[in-house]
């Protein structure tokens, strides 16, 4: 373990060593278990060529084929397609034999890959770890003086955790097939091997089901995928070392189901998808028509989805659709239960059997935590690793989606800092530590479109893929960080649109060729963080209504305004001498000083843009303050109480809110600001 | 005439008075033959629904459905996806009667849209008439105060010429058919109507032959289209009004023939695709085997092309291959010809001859011309109008390309101003003007890829297809390029990357997410002009090296040096008074002077971008000149005639390409360096 550390520690050297105009040494995120550096690199020329000894077939072929067009795309250079003779090749693929048909939980991931100053060798025990060495292998690849090489190095990986999930709603804002597939191959580059598809709740019902046709024809308001749409996106997952696991929301969440079919409701319809119309929608556990139609469904889907697990929901049931029906509270009653919550354990004693019938394991959310369930349901903890514990003390298996809920719009940091080991599960036995598999991002759908998914999904995903990859010990948020920039733009090229469909949406909202002053605007600030959004709301929320507006296309974490705070711990640390620190918050605070006069005339001639208009003066107000600091800690002089107290009103006042954003350079101008306070250190120059 | 004149002109004064911060009232590329304004608009809300009446099929539903995507595109509201009753809808749409089974050339194309408060009605005799009606009434959408509208405007429209085509050259490198896709799309968008393959060439054979399969299998070096592909292929462009016309270059430009079969050639081989390898690749047009092989593959090609057309090539035929064959040369004598011409027009004929058994008319680059040709034959003139001319005068119809070479790298303003009814076709009869089809812009591959060939299209293809399609009079240089300025990020919207390759090709260069001063740079240069950077190569052209320079990203034509330059006429023209102009040239100009400090450490760290140093620094140098030129202009004091003379040198040598690039701002700054030697009228302030 300490060789370990040793070696980590020292890609982090080089990592924090990279500074502008030199190449960060090493791009890899995750973080490999050990990483130990050699001297010389290998050239990537157009003569690059792989061959794969041992086991393949057609799923390493087509990965070899991808990583090839992959590199094609980081090099500029046209690679031949096929793959050459072992004798005279750049890179040796071998796999001891093939991996499981259905790929397996904890199934052996591991890679070893030696890179020497002619020959690259990749070593795995089966498809899996080739995948994720290959991707490894991606991003060492470096341009330098003499041409694109790859340094010198012996890796040898392995996950942390056996289970690295990105769930996606598609259920409240339909996400498309070919959103879903760049997302997966986003999930491949960081080595994450679930996606959890969230195929049904209140707001629509997305995969097509012959038996009960009326689910997808009814209850998806024209948006499913087709069974055959999903085999295929099965295989694309798979091809990539990736597990589909698909969730149907039961006994709450679950309106859909009721447009299409009332009568499984504990009220009587009809149930539509008005907002806020109809009962508390919410199934009923009490007839057995309920469990024959379950039954006829989920065999239907155990065929479909070949993943072992199927994730069944079951949070968030309010009780109130049960409240109010006189035959459920005397079911209740008649059957020795003491409440609601004994209700749902029944149902889901009853769901886990049909699910086990069709030979599957049952997942739920915290809620289905009961007692009388058996111990082979997989818990998935939405309320932290208190919850987590206390289900692994109990026997079950669990899983963390706590923390990692990319629809909070919390900062990557925030994210890299849950570990689903930490707090209640650090205290767990060796035995109960082995039930926690890993953890799940977590993309609700409440703000996605198929247009912005890609913006709250990626980067951040990639610092939770980190979390449960590399070593514990793998923690440090400035090196996170630098790498997590340079991943986003190399994640462009699998054609995820994080970056480029801001711009597709600053250019309608302004209707205009020129968006510069509002892309000052939007690149500092960010959507407000948590429920606040819907909290914010007028009326019912309502998944038809537009999306368009600067918070839906805004970055959830800015990297500008990142920067920003930056520079002012370097300059506050420096105490007030670091020039180039000065002079780049100087140039920033500057332009954003002058914004407000520049955008102006566009806000007035957008209904999309006139909300901004006093978080635009806010920046300028704001900048202008932090520019007048600067002058004060420049000239070693004092600011006045007077000016700074004035300041720190029109400061807190920035902080607000405006058009459900929030202006991100505001705290680290305030920083400057109370630091005018000081008779600066540069007066002693 | 005149109130056709009258109404566009209005379109033109609505265009000129837009301004930064107020949309332009018409962002219409091409500009319609008549429009109308009325008052008010027509909101374009949540609940948009249209309706079709009267003829409809396939081709129009989609068409409708593809529009209804758009506009949640260009609103970022969820439209309905299916049409309405018509009784309820906000736009009404009726074609008359189907179009032709096979487009053809000529075929009614017009429509009329109206629009009122509440409704919008498009009328055309046949669905091209409504496709095309869908793109003007999607170029109407704008944003407003009070939300998205579109004014109330009647339209009456129709095209020029028959013929709108753009020539895509798939053999020197091949575009994979998405690449083709979206720029099937860019076309609807504008109203062209032919897409014209260059499917055969030197460097590869890109169509499958079930006949010959040696052509696909050996001639095209791995990548072809199938069958199935093209079929795909034709009625996605048939789909959106587009023709696919399909070239088969001969006897010349078919080195890819020989290396499947060197039978059919002059000369004895083999034939490689080795650069500069083996003899004149030409074939043999004396002997019987070649008739054979041409009339069963052109048999197969044109039950797999459903269009009317073939296009043989027939251009650059050197002779050597021919001269050098004793044989061909007895030929020649035997058969009383009195040279290689007289060959090719044997060819030609018997060629013909094949075409028309196969039910196709066959089309020729101008070589092809000559006496003994049937009339029904068609030339494209790569010559020039003069060519032209002289061929609809012997009765030929034609098609020009000549100025409309997209690989020239010529700014948009230089295609624009190429009519093909100017020079010597100006001269024609109304007989023979009527031969006159169309033209065809040509974007021939020597350096495209599929990264880069959206950016060397799009938006200067845009000019040319109004060029096509508007009234003649329509010719305002400065309205053409508002426009396009507006058109090219709408056109990203179909999923053209020709803004996003440039960004990704920057980073590779870089290898850092930080490429600020690189962009600076990139955005100030285009590659050089016509055939010079083919000249400056050093070794032999090879289609396999990679492209992945500057000069490979950078946009043909520089936006920024443009606007510069625009900057610098106003500011001249004001009599050196116009503060804004001149306080935008310094902010330009004084980032300029700044980049090269910037850039320089990047330029270091790779082999991409080391040869862009002296290009910096000139960027620089030239800056600074400017800045200087300004100071002395605003002092009103004439600059000294020995630091002109100094700075135009330095201007002089900045002028030179470096790395295939010219910097594009240094003609603008020579002229204010020219007009500082002026006592200014600023010093009479």
């Amino acid at each position: 373990m300490r060789t370990l550390t040793i070696l980590v520690t020292a890609v982090f050297f080089l990592l924090s060593t990279a500074s502008a105009g030199s190449q960060p040494q090493f791009m890899f995120v995750p973080v490999p278990t050990t990483v130990e550096l050699g001297t010389g690199s290998l050239p990537i020329t157009r003569s690059f060529s792989l061959a794969i000894t041992g086991f393949h077939d057609g799923r390493t072929d087509r990965g070899a084929q991808r990583f090839l067009v992959q590199l094609s795309r980081q090099t500029g250079m046209f690679l031949k397609p096929t793959a050459s003779e072992p004798s005279k090749v750049t890179l040796l693929i071998h796999a001891d034999h093939d991996s499981e048909p259905v790929q397996k939980v904890g199934e052996d991931e591991s890679y070893d890959l030696t890179i020497g100053e002619s020959l690259a060798k990749l070593h795995a025990a089966n498809p899996l770890g080739i995948l994720h060495g290959l991707q490894t292998f991606l991003q060492l690849v470096e341009i330098t003086p003499g041409g694109f090489r790859v340094p010198s190095v012996t890796i040898k990986d392995q996950p942390r955790f056996a289970w690295r999930g990105l769930l996606i709603d598609v259920a409240r804002h339909f996400i498309p097939l070919d959103v879903l597939k760049r997302n997966l191959d986003g999930m491949e580059a960081v080595k994450m091997n679930v996606l959890h598809l969230h195929l049904t709740d209140h707001e629509g019902f997305r995969v097509e089901s012959k038996s009960y046709p009326k689910l997808h024809q009814v209850g998806s308001a024209g948006a499913y995928y087709t069974q055959a749409e999903l085999r295929d996106l099965i295989a694309y997952a798979r091809d990539r070392g990736i597990r589909l696991l698909p969730e149907f929301e039961m006994p709450g969440h679950s309106r859909a189901w009721f447009v299409a079919y009332p009568e499984l409701a504990s009220l009587p319809g009809p149930y539509s998808f008005q907002p806020g119309s109809g009962p508390d929608p919410v199934m009923d556990p009490t007839q057995d028509k309920t469990y024959k139609v379950l039954d006829k469904f989920l065999g239907e889907m155990s065929k479909l989805f070949p993943d072992a697990y199927v994730h069944i929901g079951g949070d968030e049931v309010s009780g109130e659709g049960w409240d109010k029906n006189p035959k459920i509270q005397e079911f209740i009653h008649s059957h020795g239960m003491k409440n609601n919550q004994d209700l749902q354990a029944y149902f889901n004693q009853r769901l886990q059997k049909i699910v086990n019938k069709h030979h599957k394991i049952m997942i739920g959310w915290d809620e289905v935590l009961h007692p009388d369930l058996p111990k082979n349901v997989v818990v998935e903890s939405w309320r932290g690793q208190q919850s987590l514990a206390a289900a692994a003390k109990q026997g079950y298996s669990g899983l963390l989606s706590f923390g990692y809920y990319l629809d909070l719009m919390w900062p990557a940091a925030r994210h890299y800092a849950v570990d689903p080991m930490a707090d209640a599960a650090a205290t767990l036995s060796p035995e109960e530590k082995n039930r926690i598999w890993g953890g799940e991002a977590c993309m609700w759908g409440e703000w996605t479109t198929p247009e912005n998914i890609d913006s709250r999904i990626w980067p951040r995903t990639a610092a939770i893929a980190e979390r449960l990859w590399s070593p514990q010990e793998v923690r440090d948020v400035n090196s996170m960080y630098t790498r997590l920039d340079e991943l986003s733009w190399r994640l462009e090229w699998l054609g995820l649109a994080h970056r480029a469909g801001k711009i597709h949406m600053l250019h309608r909202m302004a209707g205009v060729n020129d968006i510069s002053a509002l892309r000052t605007l939007a690149d500092v600030v960010e959507p407000v963080k948590d429920y606040a959004r819907m909290e914010n709301l007028k009326g019912p929320w309502d998944n038809t209504a537009p999306l368009n507006r600067l918070v839906d296309a805004a970055s959830p974490e800015s990297d500008t305004a990142r920067h920003f705070a930056d520079l002012v711990q370097r300059y506050v640390q420096s105490g007030f001498r670091d020039p180039d620190a000065e002079s780049a918050m100087r140039a920033l605070l500057t332009a954003w000083q002058g914004n407000d006069d520049k955008l102006h005339p566009y806000l007035e001639h957008s209904f999309l843009l006139s909300e901004l208009a006093p978080l635009s003066q806010n920046l300028s107000t704001v900048a202008a303050a932090g520019l007048k600091a600067l002058g004060y800690l420049d000239k070693g002089e004092p600011s006045p109480e007077s000016w700074r107290t004035q300041q720190l009103a029109d400061i807190g006042r920035a902080k607000a809110s405006v058009a459900d954003l929030l202006l991100m350079v505001v705290a680290p101008v305030q920083r400057l600001v109370e630091a005018s306070s000081l008779k600066s250190a540069s007066a002693s120059r």
